[in-house]
């Protein structure tokens, strides 16, 4: 029975790895990794980095992400892309038939946005998974800050972009984190009695904060996000937003 | 100015120390920890085992938690006795005269569902605060059960024990996770329709993990909390619901 271990290797910062995640990465037989791709650059060397700093002695293999095929609709595109790993993930690793466990590095938390856990739910047979938790960009976001992540007995929803710009702000809620959010979609909330706390490339040698009333930070965030952008290639950015007084 | 670093130690896995954290550990000028009350030794031995491991050069400085004011109403005890923790803070840290960063060992993240940042904001002359983050108890109960915090595009609503008694299911919902819960406040809950992924002491030796249909799974929750709280004197516990069906 394959053993498969997914490590949260926190969200850029290398420091994020956990001592678990270290131990893990030194003792697994193999390490899978995704190679880069277009863009996606300085991704693959953080990986490599924490390898060579970790020393793991395990062999590297790494794979191509395949490409998604953009004709199908939106679930099914994604089901068959997730499908399209899975497959790729056993091939590779049958072909270097590990002799034990085989670990794979995941941006920040595994659990949290992002679908190595369901991909690893369709291996075909079911591998042994083991998740070792990292640090979130929740947590990136807040420390950042030096903010707590909720009022004192205050619930805090996690919410994506999209579900902002479909639904707007949840009846009820009173903080909101928001991630996966190309189009800056604070943009259409009524900005009054709104407090943002944005960060973008937190943990890392860029991170850029920002933080403010919404109706005035928000433009400025803006402006940052489209520079920083530019400037990089590409932006991961999270932000807090909070009703105020609460 | 004092430099007061809050670094979060993960949920009670010595291992899910970052090495972010230990870095910040060995580097600190001054170390200040909470002297162990009644029923809170093992949560002291941890910050010392995890001390020892580090290998820290920095002295130790212990402080007794001030007791709460039960006579006072809700809000004001709160406040009163984190003006009473900050008052204590600078005292022992007046009396070390340390050379450099005091470094404080928080459970978890220092941002969820923990005063320190709070009590530190209180501190006069305000302190250069840097939060060190940490594996949060939402993280070791995805982690243990090996199962995403948000299904595809999904949102979460991070809350406490509390606001689920007091407010039931919160409008639109489709994820909760609760903490800070000592009365299995689930079993307000039409439990129709929901699943539980249910951990108690998360990431340590005696970890206890249920999880089901919330019908089946929450009567045997209850039995297995009282047991697990009964053996170890105390119990920390956190699960997370979901809507079947979505
Ligand atoms: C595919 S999700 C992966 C999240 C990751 N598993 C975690 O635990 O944070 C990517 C999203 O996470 C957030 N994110 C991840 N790393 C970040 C960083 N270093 N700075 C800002 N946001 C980040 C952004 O909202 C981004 O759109
Ligand atoms: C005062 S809050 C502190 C939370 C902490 N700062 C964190 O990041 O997880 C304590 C609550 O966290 C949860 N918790 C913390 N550690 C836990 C553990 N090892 N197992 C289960 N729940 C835990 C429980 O819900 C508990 O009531």
């Amino acid at each position: 029975m394959l053993e498969l271990w997914l490590v949260g290797i926190g969200t850029g910062n290398p420091n994020h790895l956990t001592l678990e995640g270290v131990e893990a990465l030194r003792g697994a037989a193999m390490i899978l990794i995704p190679r880069k791709g277009p863009g996606k650059e300085d991704l693959a060397d953080l990986r490599h980095h924490i390898l060579a700093r970790v020393g793991s002695p395990a062999p590297v293999a790494e794979f191509d992400m395949p490409v998604r095929d953009e004709s199908l609709p939106y679930r099914e595109r994604v089901e068959y892309w997730h499908d399209q790993i899975a497959r790729i993930w056993t091939q590779t690793i049958d072909r270097s038939r590990p002799s034990g466990p085989v670990a794979m590095l995941v941006w920040g938390d595994p659990g949290l946005y992002d679908s190595t856990i369901r991909i690893a739910q369709r291996l075909d047979p079911s591998p042994k998974l083991r998740v070792v938790p990292g640090i979130t960009a929740l947590q990136a976001l807040t420390a950042a800050h030096a903010i707590p992540f909720n009022t004192v007995n205050g619930a805090v929803t996690v919410t994506t972009g999209r579900k902002l710009r479909d639904h707007g702000w949840p009846d009820g809620a009173e903080t909101l984190v928001v991630m996966l959010d190309a189009e800056c979609s604070f943009q259409r909330l009524d900005t009054e009695k709104l407090y943002i706390w944005w960060g973008g490339f937190l943990g890392m040698p860029d991170q850029v904060l920002i933080q403010g009333p919404l109706a005035e930070a928000g433009p400025q965030i803006v402006i940052a996000r489209a520079e920083a952008r530019r400037r990089h290639g590409w932006i991961m950015d999270t932000y807090m937003l909070r009703r105020t007084g609460t």
